[in-house]
């Protein structure tokens, strides 16, 4: 059975897509029994040279074009951006034309509404490939899950960080080092702000938890740490206490509320995201029945990218062709979203204190008059002072800051020099 | 919407799916939109205590009646064995209703059949429960890797002998005592022959690779070796080189063919696979365009297995309340499955041999002759003779078993203690 497509951009996602459709064509067709014919393609600059050849009037430069075409059945959004990515999106649904996206930042800030255009016009809007691009983890949260209560997801989705991160754990490399080899290497961009200030993540971040939790979270909902401020030092002391050093995203569903975050954490050696290495993604998923999911894979990266964005082509362009919207829409429903002062949190803290008798007590009676009650301290003297590493046990994150407050108005403490919370602690995962 | 469904068997998988069904009813019907209503389940014993209520009249002890049941539009099959669930399934899909399943057993050996069923009835087939049970493994590989080519599956996919290798690496325990406690703790059976022989592993990877490759591959395709020769001497060596012994079904497409089969193997222990502790099951999947995906999860157990079984049913209510078809009935493909001796391994030995001067020479004469060269060796001498330990290059099975038979017609070798075979090496994957 044919259906006809049309892709809105051609960058490295693009390349790698129609090189599977144009040039391997027949063996996707085997493979799905669909012939897959690329109609049309928008691109910014006509005269550039592309990487798959296609055939004359294929290409052109005005993407309402493409969204227009008779012939497009279906649109593939992987031009990135928000606009004029949304309202393409949005002109796509309305005419009936099932959307393929890989653009997390559309989704995650205009994804209620385009979710909610697509439902009234009875055609899918899918967008595997907008969160941990080659990892199979939107479909089981919304279709094998579907009936189930998650608790909690915790994931590494920003492969930039992941790398930087990994190089400093594996060859004590310092932040601004790493970061430069990452950036020559080409897993960060000369202006690296988006990953390295939590904001991509924190976009996967509130499209993961709005499917898990089926209540809506904006982007703008979500607390958003980055690792600029990581230093090689609290890096080796992890190591030296068993954990490693990791941006997470975490979603949670409590009693309380729901609380969606993204800050660098302190994950215990033996948890399974800890072993996620380099540019890798990895989401880990938690629910009373079914215990415990790891799904990891290639986080970015052009074919992979590419093989979710046609596994959703191919999904969708059945559901065109049976002539049947099968998956009801999304339907969020209105939850409450914590504010992180409200959210339980877990803190590690690294003091330079004095080195004399009575500091231990000191600090332990700000924690004391806090509520926060302290799970381990460990103490490095050297000449000068002292260092004073403690790991507080589980408490509202108001409270853990009220704490290191207090900390910096006591004489005795000259710093805290690092804050850095702990997730994943409790039983190690069989996993 | 409302969907009748009828459910043959209620064991632990079918007390947990109707505790969700029937208990917490309203919470799946407001995440999937859809009251999913038991009309029919089918016992052994109408006498026996059930841990979940149901009206009069819903239990019934003759299968055929919920198969035949008009209020029931779809069939979930949980009551396991090749027969009478096999000719059960296959009238259900006759009469137009779609199936759900958990019975790897029955798929591997008849889901050829079955599958064509379902597609001359234009009903779905699901059986996402079948393999690896709590873990999202069959839909992405069906669905997301549709279009893809997929060139090697590795799995961990029986818990109970995952259990017991990792009480024999963590704690240095022998064979026996592994196997025994886990009876005691229910994780192995009184029999545990079809886990510890690598059979309920080969129903599994046959119907992997299937699905995979595209080309059906029957369970008895499957080379299959289990893990009763697997010793703490060997786990132990493991350890000290690095390495850890896992059960793995492993599936192959390669330019000479299909190769499948089932038998414990070295893995290093920076290798995804090496982390997956106790009775956790993991599916390590490669292909040239999303690189390496590893899926990790519960194996067994009724809410896990239940939450596949639900993720199926809605999945297959969807489609059946839509009145179509979306997805195509899978068709295999013919293709070439290469009997164990014509596929490419690479070997562990442990060899007792004589400590004495030009023993590696002659050692290392066999392998040349047959074609087999040597990656690295390891020598540990004792009193009375020697230790040789070493890992082959890869090669042809058939080329292996040659040297190894050539090795024990060696004087100087006094026995070929331990061949194991070497999977998961090569470059450490960043997950």
């Amino acid at each position: 059975m044919r259906v006809g497509i049309g892709i809105l951009g051609f960058g490295t996602v693009g390349g790698a897509l129609l090189r599977k459709l144009v040039e391997e064509g027949s063996s996707v067709s085997t493979k799905t029994g669909l012939e897959i014919e690329v109609v049309r393609v928008a691109v910014r600059d006509l005269a550039k040279d592309r990487p798959v050849a296609l055939a004359d009037g294929v290409l052109t430069d005005n993407p309402l074009e493409v969204v227009n075409d008779p012939g497009v059945q279906l649109v593939v959004e992987i031009m990135g951006g928000e606009e004029p990515a949304g309202d393409l999106v949005a002109a796509a649904l309305r005419a009936g034309k099932p959307v393929v996206t890989a653009n997390k930042a559309l989704i995650a800030s205009r994804g209620e509404e385009l979710i909610g255009i697509a439902g009234q016009s009875g055609v899918p809007l899918l967008f595997e490939a907008a969160v941990a691009g080659g990892i199979p983890i939107i479909r089981p949260l919304s279709e094998t899950l579907a009936g189930e209560q998650i608790d909690r997801v915790l994931g590494i989705v920003n492969g930039t960080t992941n790398y930087i991160l990994t190089k400093m754990t594996e060859e004590g490399a310092e932040y601004k080092a790493a970061l430069a080899e990452a950036q020559e290497l080409g897993y960060a961009e000369s202006d690296p702000t988006a990953d390295v200030s939590g904001a991509d993540a924190a976009a996967k971040a509130a499209i993961l938890a709005s499917l898990a939790f089926g209540t809506w979270v904006g982007s703008d909902r979500v607390y958003t740490e980055g690792i600029e401020h990581i230093g090689a030092t609290d890096v080796r002391i992890a190591a030296e206490l068993g954990y490693v050093i990791k941006l997470l995203a975490v979603a949670e569903n409590t009693a309380e509320g729901i609380s969606v975050r993204v800050h660098p954490a302190v994950v215990p050696a033996a948890h399974p995201l800890a072993v996620i290495r380099g540019a890798t993604n990895a989401v880990f998923v938690e629910g009373p029945s079914f215990h415990e999911l790891l799904f990891a894979g290639p986080g970015a990266g052009g074919a992979p990218t590419a093989t979710a964005v046609l596994g959703d082509v191919v999904d969708a362009a059945r559901e065109l062709l049976a002539g049947a919207q099968v998956a009801p829409p999304i339907r969020f429903q209105p939850g409450r979203v914590l504010d992180f002062e409200s959210a339980t949190t877990t803190w590690y803290l690294r003091l330079e204190v004095a080195d004399r008798p009575g500091v231990l007590a000191q600090v332990a009676g700000v924690f004391a008059d806090n509520d926060v009650s302290i799970k381990s301290v460990w103490q490095e003297g050297e000449d000068d002072g002292a260092t004073l590493l403690l790991v507080t046990h589980a408490n509202n994150e108001g409270r853990q800051r009220a704490s290191a407050a207090a900390l910096r108005s006591l004489e005795v403490v000259r710093d805290v020099a690092a804050v850095i919370r702990v997730e994943g602690a409790g039983p190690t995962p069989n996993l």
